[in-house]
């Protein structure tokens, strides 16, 4: 690579890592591991698995499989691990009372919070929260986080409804348990072609990505609109692309003029990640936002993929720099604790009308707290940054070498998070089984993408290697 | 206590244990406690705190405050500890080297699952699961358990419409991004009166126990049957509770038959928990089942509550000797793992049909694993049934004692699931609010109902404390 002159790395945060991927076997899974994934079948579903993993030996960026094959990943088990395979700080704090007393004594939050909470909840939490947002509700996971969200948009709607007592009608408090309005309301949350923000029956009907999602599964009648198609490279289709982004925000406009029931909530990604990594401008966001305030419209930004750092900043709708901190953000993935952030009390809702028994993993707020730590210790933001742009460079060169192998390129100045399409779905499909017996675990989303999802502390060193094999497999 | 005499007990669980309650402030919370909670209300809602705990300090059956109050607890976290408090084999099992590894190496199951995860999917789960059921799906709670039981259920249904081509239509795969039928069609679950099955979008559907868990949420338009209303004695009432029974049979059986749309699977808990302790025969389920299995609807079991030997077996449903294996059973709470059973390969959904980021939490799984050896090498369902026997007895003879304090006791031959009516919703607040102060915590349910739901490690020695301070404050 002709890049490799201008890297400069003072520091390897994993010094034992390996020095790149390893191949001992003519497939991955070999024959361990698929023994052991038959092994599995006995009691589990193994039809998704692709392979499985030695976490043991597995260190920083590199996945070891059971036939000892070594391959960098870049797609963090769907990008969920922050801070690399066994790391030293987590492992570390894995074996401390703190969180042993945790783990084995689960506490039901809601009722009995363990007397370190309000410093876990910060240190864990708040601390990190995206500007302006100030409470957090935990949750087990982004899903639930997505519903939780427009539980409390939806409460808020039906507390603040005027009553003759001020208290719910004997009708609604009936009809609920039947099901039926008025007190089971018909009532909407907006969101947005190709969109993913989860599978459980709420967050499922604002999920738009794949019919494998949503086959056969009853959804509620809410509204879709459309997310911005951009043309790439960007900078050569600015007229365009301004024009698409107004024709969405035209039509979400029409959406919450026409629907036939109360939309309460719009949800969105700032970058549709299961959907094919869509992107669209600050400005879109900007207008989005001021469409929903004039409908009284709240605003979901679900982070749970793009948070925690991948885009170069701990939460990537901060680059947008909106004028109002949105209503609610969710969160999950990387965090590994998953949950919402808000800023008004007024969308708190009445005691026990958010509940559950655990309200989030409290140990998963105690692993956050190490995560952020390290996060800020390790300065792994301006890592990404830069490593990301050394990335970024080096696939724009090989989309220029290869021509029609590497389209659409985009996630520039958006760190690692960084996408584009094969030519084909097919192909796509190819390149990435190719990648891993090649010693490369990477993923794909949308039609034909590959998504790239590499840890903080993927860095210059890790993305030669990355390119290089890219550069030799297309 | 007349009964003292009578007990005997070789070992204590926790040697260590308190010898009993002891209260050291006016409230609970007290200074220390209320000082925590106000600190924590700066980033979280704390409508619905308790007391604030110390859960380094508490131990086996009791809960230790800020203040220093010591409490027996029969409540155990919304029935969600097993084992005790700080258990020994549980704090040493935090401490090892495998739940390291997989608490901060937290794998997509789904995906990369770890080496020894057959090991850890049998030992944690499989070994354990009620009688016939063969497989199991984790998730991260009871509420999410039981709306995977009810997609499966689903895509058996539509997986098993007739096609010309035997593939989807491109109708449905269009059909279900909007959220629209054929994709996404009208399916319905059924469930019961006064159940309570979780509070995200889809079992809050099937969830009919109070008004607070569903005001203001747009519901599927599912149907509900009746769930038997028994009078107590049971003994007394036979031909009538059998008479009622058969009316709610009759229900199911007209619902089935008369539904606007295919009504699918059926959920049902064996006692029926935050909706009262609401119990029903053998025979009810038995005749539930024959009715089921008639219009050909999954049968699901929600043990989310009853499981984990509370009811003297592992599984409350064991009781019934059904014919044949429900299709499903859901557990979580105690089990600390969530999922599903089944047993039925032809239930099983093609890949990605079931899928999510984490496909619950593998720690949680591994911890299951020695909770439930714990039980079996204590024989704690014996202890289980022997010391609620003798609460029962000890009971009923307090109901004697104290005429129209303690209705309706149900529970008999159920282990410690044990519950009873007081006069009013207002006398059972303040039941509960008296016995804290006094050094219990207790829970309640349903519209006046005390609910015990005590630890399997619960023993004579504590019900004989429990039933003293029952009989001193009614």
């Amino acid at each position: 690579m002709s890049s490799t002159a201008t890297v400069t790395e003072s520091t390897h945060f994993f010094p034992n890592e390996p020095q790149g991927p390893s191949i001992k076997t003519e497939t991955i899974p070999g024959p361990k591991g698929k023994a052991a994934a038959e092994e599995m079948s006995k009691y589990h579903d193994i039809s998704a698995v692709k392979f499985p993993v030695d976490y043991e030996k597995s260190i920083g960026n590199y996945l070891v499989d059971l036939d000892g094959n070594v391959l960098l990943d870049v797609y963090s088990q769907i990008a969920t691990i922050p801070i690399g395979y066994n790391n030293p700080t987590l492992l570390k704090a894995a074996k401390s009372d703190e969180v042993a007393t945790i783990l084995m004594n689960r506490p039901a939050l809601g009722n009995y919070p363990p007397k370190e909470w309000a410093r876990v909840a910060y240190e864990g939490a708040i601390k990190y929260a995206p500007k302006g947002q100030k409470y957090v509700y935990f949750q087990m996971s982004g899903s639930d986080a997505n519903e939780i969200a427009y539980k409390l948009a939806m409460l808020h709607h039906f507390n603040n409804k005027p009553r003759p007592t001020g208290d719910y009608t004997a009708e609604e408090n009936e009809s609920c348990l039947n099901n039926a309005a008025p007190g089971s309301p018909e009532v909407a949350v907006l969101s947005f072609r190709h969109s993913f923000h989860g599978r459980l029956f709420g967050s499922l009907s604002t999920t738009r990505s794949k019919p494998v999602h949503k086959l056969g599964m009853p959804a509620f009648p809410w509204p879709q609109a459309d997310f911005p198609a951009l043309k790439y490279p960007l900078e050569e289709h600015v007229e365009e692309n301004a024009k698409e982004e107004q024709r969405c925000i035209d039509q979400v406009e029409q959406i919450l003029t026409n629907h036939h029931c109360p939309v309460v909530a719009c949800i969105i990604e700032p970058i549709q990640s299961e959907g094919g990594d869509n992107h669209a401008s600050p400005d879109f966001f900007h207008k989005l936002q001021a469409t929903l305030k004039k409908h009284d419209v709240k605003f979901i930004v679900d982070e749970v993929q793009t948070g925690v750092g991948s885009t170069g900043t701990l939460w990537a709708h901060e680059q947008w720099n909106l004028p109002y901190p949105p209503d609610m953000v969710t969160f999950s993935k990387k965090f590994q604790a998953a949950g919402i952030f808000y800023h008004d009390l007024a969308l708190r809702p009445h005691a026990y009308q958010h509940f559950n028994t655990w309200m989030g993993d409290p140990f998963r707020a105690v692993q956050s707290r190490y995560i952020l730590q390290e996060i800020q210790d390790k300065d792994l933001l301006n890592n990404v940054k830069s490593v990301g742009d050394f990335l970024y460079a080096g696939l724009e060169e090989l989309a220029r070498k290869h021509p029609g192998k590497i389209n659409n390129l985009r996630g520039k100045g958006k760190g690692t998070f960084i996408a584009w399409d094969c030519e084909s779905p097919a192909a796509r499909d190819k390149f990435c089984a190719d990648m891993r017996i090649n010693g490369v675990n990477i993923g794909g989303c949308g039609v034909a993408a590959i998504r790239l999802r590499p840890m903080l502390v993927f860095q210059k060193h890790h993305a030669q290697i990355l390119l290089k094999k890219i550069d030799e497999l297309i």
